[in-house]
């Protein structure tokens, strides 16, 4: 017997019709002697429907207090599918109790929106599975110290899973998605990516972070932190397979480095085209400019990713980074009115029109020349490669939106994600 | 400065342009210096869609355990109101905070879909008052001594509402409904049905529990006990007119028996169209016959309103009452196969198509031969009286479905409802 966490996204609980099937699949599990944990996102499309109705009144400017509100009316989502699906599992003869964040509670800071988990108290949550029943707990929500409730941010039952995964310490936390696991890269770009059987908790970081949005990123790092056996799998496949290969479908996000995946160099190609770029021209090269210039920026709550530093010249430096596209306009705004004239800057230049691409792997850590073979398979198809950005498992160029498909197929084919099975 | 509690119902909150309607209004109020709390139901159509999808899921047998999942989608619907509301009084410029019922708390017992208020806590509501905020509490909902959450049944935000104004020692409840008050009968049958200007405790009960489903009953008890000043007002007209108008618009329900109360001897003509009437012939006339059929009855969980047992002929009686008809069948399998067979009763007889109609009013007390004239008006109609029910305020008759309207227009017209103006 294990304590096994299920989570299902919105698709799979679009309507009552799933949500029958979901119940089937769980009770499947409670048969096979599991103790089970079921962790539901609101209905698919429910969310923006009513964060559409506090749109149409909010004022333009929205404040921490219509923040509150708009996480009191986002919650009910979840609120409603836990009853559902609780209901729908005592029709398949389950015996099942559905929680609210607060009643577990998930604790959470108060940052409205998007509030990060800070404990969770798994008392009431253990009696019931002691007590043979399935326990249905909402997504995406928890309560603060003044009995807020609080929500954090899209995609935050992943997170949710994976930390009631955590505090419970559960044997594997399963996320039912609608693909069947983690792609060497997006298939719509590449029809010869391959599903990873396997991949390393880091290498699935920095797929999520790039842009692979199967995982919400916090669940993948609250995953590692608590080191929780993850495993991402499709919600699509019929209810009644044989539990075995159920088990062992999707991918699996794994701890231990086994020598099959140091096989393989490169894991994955991960790209996102929601990046713009913005360079100062000619600013002082001079000790404390980079904080001159990003400082401003942290202090608009702008998030920068790539940051590039060209050599001086004359005692000039160009100073460039990126910045998530819907930001673009306020940090162009920021740099030609604020930034740029404090530091004499020359010009000020952006372009929105960039896109990033990463080849990631965790056996790039002892391998040497793996960021040359990258550089050639871009050059050979005439790709100018704007900025680059490495880490220990990963390389990064910035290049332009219109090579992205390109690039992508390159690389894929460069480093023979298209040909060897990665085996599980 | 006065502390009011304004209820708001399904229709007023049904769609964004009434909820920032429901905003300016209540703005209105606090501008005029009032301390607010306003109770709003659950976006029309709403609470009906979410125990639609529950009742798909919901197994043949409806348990406890189904019963509390189906609470705990049911309140969702308010908690989107008052978020929602919330918005919209900040957007006006009103600084607000919108609460669940576990929030405040509102205390119930754990009788899911229809639980009672036990206790409300007013601490945090009477904070938010003093730092001059708008506190929008969700309606029709609770949280038991286990954290579970509850729903107070249909038409429960009234309940909530002037519960609410009652542990708050408010001076106002002010009841916001699509009708414009308390009419002396329903003008769909009466035309010439007039508006009361005010009414007492006593006869809105009779009125409530008969079938005028402008209040919930247990709101008027609520009222009773507590000495709730209530009143009932429309939410359609303008949410600018002059605010000393709107607060002597609608129907007060008051407390105060004054002369022009008495003046008239019947208030109002109640009906309802929702009873049954079931018949056992020829019971043996015995000590304890009557809880020898009713008690199996009450056991059922079948509520019994009107009961008539005729006087003994050789031994035997006929023993009659009246039950809502959505238990008729299920009374009559009772009676047929259980009871009737226990008490030797020599027939069952049901009838589906009967109806109660009601003459209120305070004025019965002190004015001898009411019932009478009641009873002279319907005869010079040709109406068939087939049971009688008597109180200290109102006398019932139970007729013949079909005979329904003219009874209670003969009725309306015998006691001059369409004459006099009650002043307020």
């Amino acid at each position: 017997m294990a304590l096994i966490v299920h989570k299902y996204g919105g698709t799979s609980m679009g309507s009552t019709d799933r949500i029958r099937n979901v119940a089937k699949r769980v009770a499947k599990w409670v048969r096979a002697g599991h103790q089970m944990v079921v962790v539901p996102s609101a209905m698919s499309g429910e969310t923006n429907r009513l964060l559409g109705l506090a749109k149409e009144l909010a004022p333009g400017q929205v404040t921490p207090e219509v923040m509150r509100e708009m996480d009191m009316i986002a919650a009910t989502g979840e609120q409603v599918s836990v009853g559902l699906l609780a209901i729908a599992l005592q029709a398949e003869g389950v015996a099942s109790v559905s929680y609210t964040g607060w009643q577990v509670p998930v604790r959470t800071d108060s940052s409205y929106t998007k509030a990060r988990i800070e404990s969770i108290d798994d008392a009431r949550v253990r009696e019931d599975l002691a007590a043979g029943k399935v326990v249905v707990i909402a997504g995406f929500q928890g309560i603060d110290e003044e009995q807020n409730i609080t929500t954090l941010g899209r995609g935050g039952s992943d997170t949710s899973a994976v930390a009631i995964a955590a505090a419970m310490k559960a044997d594997e936390c399963l996320i039912y998605t609608d693909v069947d696991g983690v792609y060497t890269t997006d298939p719509r770009i590449v029809p010869e990516a391959r599903r990873m059987n396997r991949i390393s908790f880091e290498e699935m970081l920095e797929m999520a972070s790039l842009g692979s949005k199967i995982l919400q990123i916090r669940s993948v790092e609250f995953a590692g932190k608590y080191r929780v056996p993850l495993r991402v799998l499709s919600s699509f496949t019929p209810w009644d397979i044989d539990i075995h290969e159920e088990a062992a479908s999707g991918t699996l996000i794994t701890f231990e480095e086994d020598e099959n995946m140091e096989q393989a160099i490169v894991s994955g190609i991960a790209f996102s085209r929601d990046e713009a770029k913005v360079t100062l021209l000619g600013v002082p090269d001079k000790p404390g400019i980079a904080f001159q210039i990003l400082g401003p920026v942290a202090e608009a709550n702008i998030d920068v990713d790539v940051i590039i530093q060209n050599v001086s010249n004359d005692g000039k430096t160009d100073f460039s980074f990126t910045v998530h596209r819907n930001d673009y306009a306020r940090a162009m705004e920021l740099l030609q009115q604020k930034v740029g004239p404090a530091t004499n800057a020359g010009q000020v230049l952006g372009d929105p029109k960039i896109c990033k691409v990463s080849i990631v792997g965790i056996g790039m850590r002892s391998h040497v020349g793996v960021a040359s073979k990258m550089f050639r398979a871009l050059s050979e198809e005439g790709i100018n490669i704007q900025m680059i950005s490495t880490s220990e498992i990963k390389t990064s160029v910035v290049i332009d939106e219109k090579y992205m498909e390109l690039a992508v197929r390159a690389l894929h084919k460069a480093f023979d994600l298209d040909q060897a099975a990665i085996s599980a």
